[in-house]
C-alpha cells in the first residue's frame, strides 16, 4: 500500500499506463494548487519532465529517467539509440547523483542484449528500480524512525520539532521519501510529531510540495521563510534537522537545495542534531570533496523574480517581485561539508558522514570509495 | 542634496508637506512597481504607517514616529495627549531600538513645556531628529568607505563583492542608508563595487527596495535568494557581508531582519568579514545579551503565505504559494551574537562587537553600557 492518498486513491508518484503505452507521473509544478497527472509517451516527455521539474527529487528523477531510457528503446532499441537516450536525459538536470546511477543501471541491463529485446527488459528494469526505491525509502525510515524515537525519548511529553528544507517526502521519490519517511512512520506509530517547513525559494517546494504531502497525510506542521531557521534553533524550537540529499559524496558531503548548507551551520552552532537521509544510489563512490568537484546547477533567473502562486479568484499565475529587469543568479543546490553533518540514515543503517561511517555500512564499495578521499 | 534621484526629482524619504499641516513619505509597500508619496495629517496615519510598514527601516520608523509625536500634540498638547502618542507609537513595531530613541528624544524635548508651547517644538524636534540621521548615515558612510577602500586594495583588479541583507539603504533611513551609504560612495568615488542582494523573505525588501535603489543609482548588483550566500561563499564570490540593524546591544548583539545570522555563520566559517553599519541611536544601551533579552516580531502568517508582486499585465496583486489554511510562522526577526561580527561601523568610526568596543567609540556610555554586560 502506498503511502500517500489523494482523494480516495493511493498513488506513487510514478506508475505504467494502464495500456502499457507511457509512463504517468504527476506534475510538480501544479501543487499545491492542482493534482494532475501527467502521461509521459516518449523520451522527449520524459527529458521535459525532469529538465522542467514536473518530475524532481533525486530518486525520483532517477526512477523518471530509467522509464525515459525504457521508452526512448522502443522507438530506436539500436546502439545508437541507447547512447542518444542516455546523452538526452543525463543532459537534464546535472546534481543529483541519482539520475547517472539510474542511467548506469539501464545500460548496465540491457546493453549487451539484442536490440530486439531491450525495450522490454528496459521496461521491467524501470519497474525495478522503482520498486527497489521504494523498498529502500521504507527501510531507511525504518532506521531513521529508531532516531525519532531516541529523540523523543529524551525530550519529554510536548511534540518532537523536526526542521526539513525542500521536498525529501513522498514526491521526491517513488514512495515514502527519505527525509519524511520516518516523520511518516513515527506520526502513524502515534508520536507527536511537529515540522517546521522551510518554503525553500526559489521553487518553494517546501510551500507547495512538503506542506502539501503533510497536510494530505495529517502530519502538524507550520511554514515558515528559509530565513527563520537559525532564530529557531537558538530558541531551542528544533529538536532535530533532517533532510535529503541529491549527491553525498564518498566523504559525506551533501549536495542538496540551496540553503542547507545554512541550516547546518545555524544546527551546527545550536547543537541541534543534523541528520541527512538517502537511499544509497545517492551516494557518488567517485567524488571525495563534494564543494570542489560536485557540479551545481544554475537554473533561469525568471524562477527568483518571478513567484508561481493561485490568486484569491484561484487564477494559476505568476507575479514579479523585483524591478524589470533585475539581474538575478539562481543556484539550485550547495554543499554541506561532512563536518557539520550528525549522521546519514540509509536503508543499511545510520552511519557518520564520512567514508568510514559509508564503508561501514557498504562494504562492498570499499576499492571505488578509497579512490575518492 | 539627497542621494536619491527618483524620475527627475531628488527625495528624502520623509519630508512636511508644503503647506505644513503634514508629513510626506514614499509608501514603500508600493516598491518597486509603483513609486507613490502618502500624506500623513495624523497620529494614527502615522502609526498606521509604521504598523504596516509603509515605512520600515529603524532609522527611518524612529523619524517618522518622531513626526507622528508632533502630529499627535497639534490634537491634543496636554500630557495625556503626548502619553497616548507615545504608547500608540511604541506598540507599532517592537523591535527597532531607534523607535524607542526617537520617543525618548521628543518626551524630552517637549514634556516640561506648556502645552500651548508643544506642537511647534515637536514639530521643529522632528524635523532635527531627521537632518541628524542624514548626518549621522552620511559619516557612518565615510567610516564604511575606508574600509569598502581597503578591500577593494587587496583584491586586485576585480569588482569588490558585497553581500546585503533586506534593505539597510537610503529607504530605510532618512536618507544615504547605512549598509548602502557606504556603498553609494564607493560607486561615487569611481570604485568598481558589485552587490549581491539577498531577497529576504517574507517581505522580500532586497528585491522590492534595495534592488530598486540599487538600479536607481546605477550600482551593478545580482538578486539572489536568501538560501544563496553560503554557497557563494564558499566559493570565493562574496568578499564583505555588510547589513543594517534595528537594534545592537550594549555587548555588540545585533538584532536584523530575520535570516541575518544565518549570513553570519556562513561569513565566520568561510573567513569573509562581516560588518554591521549602524547610527548610535540603534544601540540600546540597557541590553547586553541580544538573543535572550530582544523581543523578536511576529507578524501576519499571509506575510510568508501571500506573495505580492505585478502580473504580466500590470496589475499588482498577490498569489498564495501555500495550501489554502496552512499554518505559517512569521519572525521579523533574529540575533547575531557579536562573536559573528567583525565590526560595527558607526558615526563614530568602526569598533569591534563588544562593550569595550562600543565604549571606546561612546565614552559618555560609560555608565549604562557598563550596568547591561
Amino acid at each position: 500500500m502506498p503511502v500517500m492518498k489523494i482523494g480516495d486513491r493511493w498513488y506513487r508518484t510514478i506508475w505504467p499506463s494502464d495500456d502499457g503505452l507511457a509512463v504517468e507521473v504527476i506534475d510538480q509544478t501544479l501543487l499545491p494548487h492542482v493534482f494532475e497527472v501527467r502521461r509521459l509517451e516518449n523520451l522527449e516527455a520524459v527529458a521535459e519532465a525532469i529538465r522542467s521539474m514536473r518530475v524532481r527529487g533525486a530518486p525520483l528523477i532517477g526512477a523518471t529517467a530509467a522509464y525515459g531510457v525504457a521508452l526512448g528503446l522502443r522507438d530506436d532499441p539500436s546502439d545508437d539509440g541507447l547512447d542518444e537516450a542516455v546523452e538526452a536525459l543525463a543532459a537534464t538536470r546535472p546534481t543529483a547523483s541519482n539520475l547517472a546511477w539510474a542511467l548506469r543501471e539501464m545500460v548496465a541491463a540491457v546493453g549487451k542484449l539484442p536490440a530486439s529485446e531491450r525495450a522490454d527488459t528496459a521496461w521491467a528494469m524501470a519497474a525495478r528500480i522503482c520498486d527497489d526505491d521504494v523498498e529502500l525509502c521504507r527501510r531507511l525510515g525504518e532506521y531513521g524512525l529508531t532516531l525519532l524515537e531516541d529523540l523523543a525519548e529524551h525530550i519529554g511529553s510536548r511534540p518532537l520539532n523536526v526542521l526539513t528544507h525542500c521536498n525529501a517526502g513522498w514526491l521526491a521519490t517513488v514512495d515514502w521519501g527519505t527525509a519524511l519517511a520516518p516523520v511518516y512512520m513515527a506520526h502513524d506509530a502515534g508520536m507527536e510529531i511537529h515540522v517546521w517547513v522551510d518554503e525553500t525559494r526559489p521553487r518553494n517546494q517546501g510551500a507547495a510540495l512538503t506542506a502539501f504531502e503533510l497536510a494530505a497525510h495529517g502530519v502538524p506542521h507550520t511554514l515558515i521563510a528559509d530565513n527563520a531557521g537559525g532564530h529557531l534553533m537558538q530558541h531551542g524550537k528544533v529538536d532535530l534537522c533532517l533532510v535529503g540529499t541529491d549527491r553525498t559524496t564518498a566523504r559525506g558531503d551533501v549536495a542538496n537545495k540551496i540553503g542547507t548548507y545554512l541550516k547546518a551551520l545555524a544546527a551546527h552552532d545550536n547543537g541541534v542534531p543534523f541528520y541527512v537521509a538517502l537511499p544509497s544510489p545517492t551516494i557518488d563512490w567517485e567524488v571525495g570533496d563534494g564543494i570542489a568537484e560536485i557540479p551545481i546547477e544554475e537554473r533561469p533567473p525568471e524562477e527568483l523574480t518571478l513567484v508561481h502562486g493561485r490568486t484569491s479568484d484561484g487564477m494559476l499565475t505568476a507575479v514579479e517581485i523585483a524591478p524589470p529587469g533585475c539581474p538575478a543568479g539562481n543556484f539550485a543546490f550547495d554543499v554541506t561539508p561532512a563536518r557539520l553533518i550528525t549522521g546519514l540514515v540509509t536503508e543499511r543503517g545510520i552511519g557518520s558522514a564520512s567514508i568510514e561511517g559509508l564503508l561501514a555500512l557498504f562494504p562492498e564499495r570499499r576499492d571505488v570509495g578509497k579512490n575518492s578521499t
